[in-house]
């Protein structure tokens, strides 16, 4: 069937794919393994956290880069910020049901990563070795 | 029991948890859940690729970035490179056992994103009417 400037506009949407550098699923996919949203969403897997347990929570990093990736997870509709009504301010975060789903997943990935340190220490050692003069 | 200078050194290495900035798994996690580290990754647990079809495969990735990000997982001992010594010369790359287990899980991260562009979509549609002034 010839393609035609009849079809409705949307109705040809590619399947999302990842690999195509202007997919919106790229994006999405940089949101949920950035450095920090990686962290985020994991830490949320475990319960809801306030900003500044979150903030403890993970090593090294700083409030701005904390609320940017809670805002970007926020947008997505991944993270629920609830904040109280009380003095002083009280804001928590939590996952939605969508975030969930990611979260599982990152986090699994997390704990594979620190089960798995002693087996990269000594690959590197290896490759470092072989690439000696 | 009184910690003295005589526990052998490494004795009392934590467990691994990248919520730490200087445990050695963050940035395992990092060069699994880079920008391109996913990509390759998952594009490589579906077969072996050469390095001109990664290059075309992921959209958008320089020479250079490619070439980073397969040294990288190739260091840590997940991405194996062979390179065949015939004319012109011919780099084949494919998963170690290692890199099988990191690749099964981002690709299902990435199949995940792929499946819910139109949640995330509407989740944005209304954050940003929620902002509006």
């Amino acid at each position: 069937m010839p393609v035609s400037s009849s079809v409705p506009v949307g109705a040809a949407d590619p399947a999302p794919d990842v690999n195509s550098a202007m997919c919106p699923s790229r994006l999405i996919l940089e949101h949920v393994t950035s450095r920090w949203g990686v962290l985020v969403l994991a830490a949320l897997l475990e319960r809801p956290h306030r900003f500044s347990e979150l903030r403890r929570r993970i090593g090294g990093v700083s409030e701005k880069m904390l609320s940017q990736t809670l805002r970007t997870l926020e947008r997505d509709g991944f993270v629920h910020r609830d904040a109280q009504p009380v003095i002083p301010p009280r804001v928590d975060y939590s996952l939605t049901p969508l975030g969930t789903e990611a979260a599982e997943q990152v986090w699994g990935l997390a704990r594979w990563t620190e089960s798995r340190v002693a087996e990269v220490r000594a690959a590197r050692t290896a490759y470092d070795a072989a690439k000696q003069p």
